[in-house]
């Protein structure tokens, strides 16, 4: 199997990092779980969880089901996080205060480096729970073209979000976790995830809305 | 058109919050827009966009392209934002607080009315930004009742978010956004919406590594 050359649906990637929570969750108390359990987690058919992770080569046994650990470490080869990301975040107010005081909230694989501000009041001030300051976001080229950082998550005020992404670009990152609530056009080639929750109040609402389709909106 | 009847993707819900984030945007300089634009922005193609917007009876005139304010009005109409949805808060921790410090993070449509803790240090202290306390989670049951709350924001510990989630169900919520880790197994009626902030950085993290399909992944 070749990874590189999956054709694969945002849609199955989301439902891919849905099912590592799950199972890590599981892995606490048990080994094994079929598909049915598994469907009932994820609000989805057992047929349609067969079909994603035997997408990725990963076959239950009949009346045996699949074995947790293996499942776990199949998908974390796919998702690539049975290596470490390193990220750096770009605004520390709340949003980034609140990451960094919960390090569980990046999950297994990704190490945070540096935290960076524009605020000359934040910045040289100690970064909470951790041992390093604030950085200005004047070190940011330097910093990134240095220790060849390619993700950041970006957490400025909304006014800024544009301007900022496209330094970041320009500087060698090439994937953007967006929690601000812009919208940002940067070049074809750099990937972006957005956590934007007033959106996501928006989705649950809908489907509280429209009740003749529940299993929707889920992952 | 009977929205009620509508049969509708969630991934096509979730593109349809992400147009009004980027129209809102848009609306403070500019009164129009093509579908061409909107797609850049979307990072989809023109022809996703229009056939996006026509499922719901919008249509862009050629050369002139969409008005933004009754593009907003139309997606608002059917996400049904355009009236007020009442929340509670359960659990308030660093996510909690963050809430309220930043009324915008809920959104148009969207107002905080009590938040819950089983804290007793918590109890009875302020909410930071609200002219309210936070209230003990005994008090659920009876708030819900009386009030008629269908929606929360559940923002708890993760070994505590099932539990705390059956009961809202009991007592009468019908829609949940789910910020723990955790996924809630809930009866069927019940819309759970879930934002999980490692499984963004591991979608993202899986976009970066198949740059073949950049577009992925966006919204």
């Amino acid at each position: 199997m070749r990874e590189d050359k999956l054709e694969i649906s945002s849609r199955t990637v989301s439902r891919l990092t849905a099912y590592l929570t799950i199972l890590n969750d599981l892995l606490l108390t048990r080994s094994r779980i079929n598909s049915d359990e598994l469907s009932k987690i994820m609000k989805t058919t057992s047929a349609q969880v067969r079909k994603d992770l035997s997408t990725f080569g990963a076959f239950g046994k009949r009346g045996i089901g699949y074995d947790v650990k293996s499942l776990i470490i199949s998908i974390e080869e796919i998702l690539k996080i049975n290596t470490t990301t390193e990220l750096i975040l770009i605004g520390y107010g709340n949003m980034g205060h609140l990451i960094t005081s919960n390090r569980n909230m990046l999950g297994k694989g990704f190490e945070l480096k540096a935290v960076f501000d524009s605020s000359l009041e934040k910045v040289g001030k100690a970064v909470f729970n951790t041992d390093y300051v604030v950085k200005s976001v004047d070190s940011l080229e330097d910093y990134i073209k240095r220790h060849k950082i390619k993700t950041a998550i970006l957490s400025v005020t909304s006014d800024a979000a544009q301007e900022v992404a496209d330094r970041l670009c320009e500087y060698g990152i090439t994937g953007i976790l967006n929690l601000t609530a812009r919208r940002l056009v940067l070049p074809e080639e750099v990937s972006i995830v957005n956590v934007d929750f007033s959106s996501k109040l928006r989705e649950l609402n809908f489907w509280q809305n429209h009740p003749h389709n529940p299993k929707a909106g889920t992952y």
